[in-house]
């Protein structure tokens, strides 16, 4: 256990050093989304390969793709240890509207025990805790408990369309994987999800008139291709989130009284994701629990609407094309492109014969499952009881990150995902941040859990 | 008749002039409904007022109000003739979207015998007539047929809020009214309007949570305002359009069927309408033609959206709130308070607790009309077919000019409709346009105008 109790007291000394690391991370742009932001995402993936080549991972690489790159790095050094794929991103959300923000989004200013700045939650601190992890066992004993090879990516946020192909060409293998990019069950207790939903993005445009038109002229004669996007997105599901379009719910895992029982017993409280979201009011399909319908049930959410005048005042036109972003969240067996040829049946359907309908699909990742008695699950918890002093909740779900789904089904490797955003850090919302506290104590986490996988006897836990 | 043929002369003579005055005029950006143009708005009317001064007019004035200025110019030197108020606007639409524009839209940029630029058609180049047949007059002759008060306001655009007080605070009197801002029939064919809608703007702003939501975390359990919005913009009208708000129709003048008759013979084809409107499928209430429903029928029209996210790819959010802009086109006899209780009432009733809805009314105006034997239309019958060579269509039409109502009911004087823009110049569209030759016969028809008026008799006309 020296080479373990090293790692750890080399963390406690280093914290300043850990956190200006992380801020540096932070302050890069790095906006997938976002053509504009794409050198931006290209300097960061350079600035995290020198961080690893720093930290002493070996055979560190920035791998090209058609979108942004990832960043590989290998310690492969332990023979006969398991071989542990440490995954996360270093791509962000948008971090507009820019007037919401208290701070400039990437300026990773420290305050109150956190660190401010779109991505310091979602992914940049959470991948960093196991980087600066693998960091103070290198340092400290120029050797891992086990294998591992860090794949961190810059396309999560737009749905990871070119990693599956990195990892099939890169010839990657690996016995197991740790993804970290999800919330945790409280500020205090960690969380190890079981499942996560999958995502479907898609954007719906109705054309019409050439040309905007006078209002007034043209009012009564012509339909209003914002009015139609209104009534086909409105169409779109039921006052309660129900979706209409037939056969969306095709293929949903039926859960048993058990399993609903012991995901009710796991999860949330009402009380508790109204105050993470900060609503008054929850809403939805009332033959469901909230926590079951962000988690293990599918939800379509309208993510922006565009037509026609957004400026101050009034301007009087029938404005000639509207568009809906628009995402759906898939439930476990849920078929994305089903799911995307039922919308979009349903849509063309209803569409009227005076305006076109264009379908624009963006990305589609299946839902992920892990078993809350899988080794790996058992060995995270033991991780967590070591680190936080408590055992972590297991927790189902409600984001998206398609690697999962790659993961288990394209390498066939179990996937743990241990996640240390705390429900309130703001992720993909104005003044995202990551507590620091926790960012010590995830980085204790990792610093245990690669202790317990290089050993080969599973400890006492919580389960 | 020694004056009228010297003032037609000079306006021959003056062409090249009159045409750079306006594509001088046409160059300020004088946009009233964005504030970052209020400057712009106020240049446009010192401009302006020199203007009047320059060709004669006397006692100019730029009469400051709570938004943009009106700028008044008299030549009251012949006793015993009647009064004429000549109307129009120097305020434009917003030029928006600017990459639609074949050349910038405020070049006042002249090609293939038109001048294009926002404004050019609506309204400057047809106000900019009547002043220009003003000039020829008092250039020729040092005097006018009849008595003029020139009043051209800088708020049309945004409903003319400021007008009503300057007439009556400044004492303003005349006996009649021309007003130019509403088309042909035609590209060769004039014509008189005898009725305009009224108008009604709204903004409907729903508001969720305090701030945009994780929609892998949250949905399904937070309702979504942007699918709020949806649905209550779709639930305002059905398919064909007919508003669903109860007490919508309340006072809408029922027409006898020789009326209908005679407006259906008056108007244009549905082909032409169509045409106009560079559309395919005409689309409305099967109750009444296409005419009918662009004229003599109310209408609701969604002017713009916006919520969320609207630039490239995607980002998974419940955005926190969600706006539309809407505007409603009355029928004659139609209260707009009324309508607005109505639709208010409406919204309201159907907005769900869990989010709040917020109502901005922008501008209320009644329509307007005047009877086609009314002898001031007769008057400008007669001009047009001296100017024109044919007789002007008698037009119903489905614009909205709410100070048309206010000379009508404040002032107590009849007022003429006299419109010289071409059905595709564009008006509130990019690449609108003014049709030079169309100017150069407005002017001649101010010039035949002010003549009539200024007779006693009325010439034998078409009607």
């Amino acid at each position: 256990m020296a080479a373990l109790e090293a790692a750890l007291a080399f963390a406690r000394h280093q914290h300043a050093a850990f956190v200006n690391d992380l801020s540096e991370f932070v302050r890069f742009p790095s906006v997938s989304a976002q053509p504009g932001h794409a050198a931006d995402v290209a300097r960061c993936a350079t600035w995290l390969a020198a961080h690893l080549s720093a930290i002493g991972l070996q055979r560190v690489r920035v791998i090209k793709t058609r979108g942004h790159p990832v960043v590989i790095g290998t310690w492969l050094n332990a023979p006969g240890k398991p071989v542990l794929l440490l995954y996360g991103h270093y791509d962000v959300q948008p971090a507009d509207p820019p007037d919401e923000w208290r701070d400039p989004p990437f300026a990773g200013v420290v305050r109150d025990g956190h660190l401010y700045g779109r991505g310091s939650s979602d992914d940049k601190g959470q991948v960093l805790a196991h980087i600066k992890a693998i960091q103070c066992y290198l340092k400290t004993s120029a050797a891992l408990p086990v294998n591992v090879v860090c794949v961190v990516e810059g396309e999560e946020e737009i749905g990871s369309r070119h990693l599956p192909a990195v990892l099939r060409e890169g010839a990657i293998h690996a016995d197991a994987a740790v993804v970290s990019d999800m919330p945790m069950a409280s500020a205090d207790q960690p969380a190890i999800t079981l499942g996560m939903r999958g995502a479907l993005s898609f954007e719906v445009e109705i054309r019409g008139p050439r040309r905007d038109l006078h209002s007034g002229l043209f009012g009564g004669a012509v339909l209003n291709p914002a009015h139609v996007l209104c009534r086909l997105v409105a169409g779109l599901e039921d006052a309660n989130g129900v979706v209409s379009a037939a056969g969306f719910y095709d293929g949903v895992r039926e859960r048993s009284r058990a399993e609903r029982a012991q995901i009710a017993a796991d999860g949330p409280t009402d009380v508790q994701i109204a105050e993470a979201a900060g609503v008054k009011r929850l809403w939805g399909d009332p033959r469901f629990s909230t926590y079951e319908r962000t988690t293990i049930r599918p939800a379509l959410i309208v993510n922006g609407l565009t037509a026609g005048y957004q400026q101050a005042g009034s301007k009087a036109i029938i404005p000639s094309r509207a568009t809906a972003k628009v995402s759906v969240r898939l439930a476990v067996d849920q078929d994305p492109r089903a799911v995307a040829e039922a919308l979009s049946r349903h849509l063309r359907t209803r569409c009227p014969p005076q305006v076109r309908l264009r379908l624009r699909w963006q990305s589609g990742a299946r839902a992920a499952e892990i078993s809350g008695s899988h080794p790996l699950v058992r060995l995270a918890v033991a991780a967590c009881r070591a680190s936080f002093g408590q055992c972590p909740a297991l927790l189902h779900c409600g984001g998206t990150i398609p690697i999962v789904d790659v993961l288990q089904r394209q390498m066939g490797i179990p996937v743990l995902m241990l996640g240390f955003a705390h429900p309130d850090d703001g992720a993909h919302a104005p003044n995202e941040r990551f507590s620091l506290s926790t960012f010590t104590r995830a980085i204790a986490t990792s610093v245990h859990l690669l202790a317990l996988m290089g050993g080969t006897e599973i400890p006492e836990g919580c389960l």
